[in-house]
Order: C-alpha cells, then structure tokens, then sequence
C-alpha cells in the first residue's frame, strides 16, 4: 500500500498559444485544489469520494475551466452541466446531465447516487431532485461568462461548427461537410474568420482520489461542448465512459466525448488492470493508444496501492498530482 | 466463420404466475422478430445494424413488453423511453433518453448515429432533433396501455414504491426504508396490499445481431421502470451499460437498470472476451455471475464468429436465438 494520492485535471487539449498569465492561472487553481485535497487526505478527515466531491466543487465554482461557472455554451446560449462520481469500494454511482441552476453539478450527482434510488438524473427530474433536496441553485446567467459568450458568438459566425477544445490548433470540427476549410487559417491561430480569439475553449474538470485505506473514488464535471445542441449528452455523466472506480482504481476522462464513449475508456483502464494484469499507467498508456480510435483525449487515475497516473493523446492537458510521500505536481504541455 | 445468428429478448424477470396466453402471446411476438430478422439476414438484403433497427422497431411497436408503445409510467404517469444502438465495426453509436413522442426510439437513436454531431441526446433536445428528422411523432397517450395505468396505480398506492420487474416474486424495492415490509406479502404473490395484481412488470427490450459478413450490432430499448421518477436514466441508453458492439461481439442487456451500469455489463462481456479469451457463452455466464454484485439481469449476446448466447440470474428472461444453421428457440423460463 502506497497512501493516498490524488489527481486532478482542467480538461485535455490547450491553445498553444495561450497567453503565459492564463497558464498560470490555471496552474494556481490545480495547485489550490490539490492542496484542498492533500490537507484533507492528511487529516484523514475525508473519505476518497469525499475529498473528490470538494475538490470537483472548486473546479466548478471557479470560472477558469468548463463546468459549473464558466461552462461551455449550447447552440441557445444556454448552459447544460452534466456530472457524475463514482465511488470505488461497491462501485456506487450517481450521474446528473441537463443541469441548469444547480451551482454544483458534481454535490447534485453525489444526491443521486446516496439519496436516491437511482443511479442517473436528467435534465427536469435531475432540476426537480435539486430542488427536493435543497441543494444551492442559481439563476443560468450566474454561469455564463464573458469570454464563453464570445466564443459562441464565434462558433455561431463559423457557420453551425461545433467547437471543441482542439481550437485553435487542429482547426475547427464542423456538423456537416460544408464548413471547415475556408476559416481554417493555420497561420494565424488567434484569428478566426478575421476575428481576433482571445478566448481558448477550457474542457471538463475531473478528481481521482486514493485515501489512505486504499479507497478509490473519481468525479468528473462539464459544460459539454461550445455550441452543442441542447440535449446532448457527453462522456463525462456516462459511467465506464468519463468516470470509474472500482477497488483497483479510479479514473475520470476528458476530450472528445463521443471517441470516450465509444472506447468506454475510464472502465477499459480498469479492465486491463483487472483481466490484463497491466499496471496504472501501463493500462492508462495501452487505453490511450488502443482505444481512441483517432479521438483525442486524456485521463487522470489512481490505484487503490496509491500510485497515480495520466496520458493524453492532445497536444496538452491541464492537470496536477499528489502523493502521500511529499511529491505534488502541476502541468499543463508533454512536458509540463 | 458461422455465418449469421440473431437474438432478442423482451426483458429479464418475469411474473412466475403470468398466465400461460400472456406467455404464448410473447413467444408468438419473439417468434415473430426473429423470423422478420431472419428473412431479412438470409437475403442479405440488410447489414447487422440495419436488422437490430428493423426488430426493435417491432418489439416497440407491440405493446406487449415494456419500450415504446407499452412503456412503463413514470410517477407523474408519462412515459419517458429511452434506446440506443451500437454498430461493432466501428462502434459508431446512438442514444436517447426522455423521449416522450417519438414512436420509434431505437430510430432516433439510429439517427443520432448517423445524422448528429453527438452519441446521445436527451429529453426536449432530442425531441427537437426528432422534428428536425421528421420521424414519426405521436401523442404520450399512444404508449400508454390500461395494464401501465393499472400498475402505477398499484405501484403509487403501495408507498411510493420503485416497481420493478422482480414484482411479485422478490418483493417490493423501496425507495426509502420506511417501505417494504408491511405491503410484502410473499404467501400471495397475486395481492399486494389487498388488490389482486393481474398486470406484471415487463422490462426491456433488445436485439443483437450478427450478419453474414461477421458484423456484430446491438440495441435496446425501455420505458424504464414503473413509477420512475421523471428524469430518471437507466442503462438501456448508455453504451457498455445497456448496449454494447465491436468487431468481436455485441451484448444487449435487461434488468436491474441501476447493477447494469456500475458492472458496465455490456462491455464487460466484450472485455473479457477481447483481455481474457473467453468464448461469447464463457464471457456471458462469467459477466452473470461476476459483476452483478447481487443485481438481478440478463443479456443476450452474438459474436463476429456467428455464436449466439445468454443469461441471467433473474427467475426468467423472455428471449430467442436463430442462427444460419437452422437452429431457432424462444424461451421464457430457465428451461425454456
């Protein structure tokens, strides 16, 4: 048994070009939510889905990454979270999709798996449990913010193109055959249809956490992608997609939604620790390379014997780790 | 290579006391898919997905099992249904959920897959992408059977208890722990709380096919479970949950909505067959026995190399199974 550690990520793929006060930023919210999550862990005042619960809440309070505050926006301007946490020991889950008030989406998905009899909630049912259980909600406005408005706005002018967090670099995915070239301008990654982009399009937020009874738990977070159609569901609510934990390990994915639902990737780690033999980040760097199929995306986990580990197949991911032995870490490029 | 095989199923767990028409009536209906799929299979004419399409469309159109029309009611007395399908060759996918007027879920699912940016979508953003579609659109009052209304009737009377297919066998779930006890009255499995019950819970339904080309697909569809709370999701839409497909099988999965997703129970078959080399009827019985965790469900499964299988660890599973070799069965209780 190694203790506890933990991982935390701001979602896989970065605009290269991202302005050296935004990185760092970035890197003071990682460190203050691993720092959140180390003092609890040494305290041994929380368990693992606790301490995945509080640091995940961080994640969404703050506006810098995509969940609660700061999330993605739909094709109507609106917001639409999704969440979900698993906790490891008997695999107990709970998953919210289509939140639209609830200012903590992953507290919310922690009611369903403990205060319901089900394991998934969605949109007006999830609002209405919400409201049954006198979680803190908020008008939609309270987590849309400036930046995201424009990158709509910018989204909407690239005509129909669903944004995702690959902007500027690989250049823009688009619904249909039609859009795409024309407004692709390599060159010049922060302009976009001759306008400037200041904005970069953040990605999920997730937690892995290992305590120091070797309990693994994993939560993870999301505004989905900008310019999604409203209904859409991601990876990130779908357990054995975005999240798993079982008494081997914990994982919470991010990237591109429909390549992590179809490679089930935050189980298929598990799975080939489980029928493999293969160890974390072996099974991390097997699932990254073997089961994206072309998509992009990355992953944070941890073992239930305290080792942590991450890989992304994007050119960067935002995140950071901790272990019980003193180290601690944050990294947004390959080479952090 | 074995050629072509199909199977399908109408739901795991069934009324021990179901009166002999109820259950000549769903084997004519099992009989009747097949030999649809089978027609279909036999002159090529349709490619394995096309087939899991076609016979789930069936399986929803009969009200006799619980999916399109027929689903079960949620305690506001709707139906919320909810599918998805999955095509192994590229594990391209498709799902929906809260889907409240769309004839055909397992339709929309296939168009999501084919025609959306996204796998899934949800609720009022998925009944506006079925009006975008233009697939068939009919009044919630279409799905709604005089035995549902019976039985949430019951099911509402007895405390606000989650009906679910285990009714009136097991018992009652109780939502709460202040249920359960005093309604349970296992010497009468007929009564519950003094009023006969001559309505059942069906559950589910699925198909998984394998086409001549060795192309593995699979789909379920649901209208979840009886006095469900609105909003509520389960694992028929979730791919690795309720529905899985690869190059090397598919799975369709019925039962406890809520086992199914924290085994990841589709997957898991796929999984142990691609990590551990098992053969599809060693993988379905290891999955049965092994990552339920005391849920009660079943599956049917077919593998690229023309097997066929299934199994369950509820009471019953009303399912059928043909292959290219001539064999066909329908079956309901352990031994058929």
């Amino acid at each position: 048994m190694g203790g506890w550690a933990l991982a935390v990520h701001g979602g896989a793929g970065v605009d290269p070009n991202l302005p050296e006060e935004r990185q760092e930023e970035a890197k003071r919210l990682l460190t203050r939510c691993l720092e959140m999550g180390v003092a609890a862990l040494r305290s041994k005042s929380l368990s693992a889905v606790d301490v995945v619960e509080l640091v995940v809440r961080e994640l969404e309070s703050d506006p810098l990454f995509n969940s609660g505050r700061g999330s993605a926006l739909t094709a109507k301007g609106t917001v639409e979270m999704e969440a979900s946490i698993m906790d490891g020991p008997k695999r107990r889950c709970g998953a919210v999709s289509g939140v639209s008030t609830v200012k903590n989406p992953i507290s919310l998905a922690r009611l369903v798996m403990d205060k319901s009899p089900h394991s998934y909630l969605a949109f007006g049912g999830a609002e209405e449990f919400a409201r049954q259980q006198g979680v803190e909600v908020v008008d939609n406005d309270y987590f849309i913010t400036e930046d995201n408005l424009q990158m709509l706005k910018l989204a909407k002018e690239a005509n129909k193109i669903v944004f995702d967090y690959r902007i500027p670099i690989i250049g823009l995915e688009t619904c249909g055959a039609s859009a795409g070239a024309e407004i692709r301008d390599t060159t010049s990654p922060l302009q976009m249809n001759g306008l400037p982009i200041s904005v970069y399009a953040p990605e999920t937020v997730g937690c892995v956490v290992v305590d120091s009874e070797g309990r693994c738990a994993a939560g993870t977070s999301t505004g989905g992608l900008m310019n999604k159609m409203s209904g859409r569901i991601g990876d990130s609510p779908l357990i054995g997609a975005g999240t798993y934990a079982c008494n081997i390990c914990s994982v919470s994915c991010t990237g591109e939604g429909e390549a992590i639902i179809r490679g089930t990737l935050a189980r298929d780690v598990a799975a080939v620790m489980e029928y493999k033999g293969l160890k974390l980040q072996e099974a991390v760097d097997w699932v990254v390379n073997n089961r994206l199929d072309g998509g992009q995306a990355g992953m944070i986990a941890v073992s239930s014997e305290g080792e942590v580990a991450y890989g992304f197949n994007s050119n960067a991911m935002f995140r950071g780790s901790a272990t019980e032995d003193g180290f601690m870490e944050v990294g947004i490029w390959e080479s952090t």
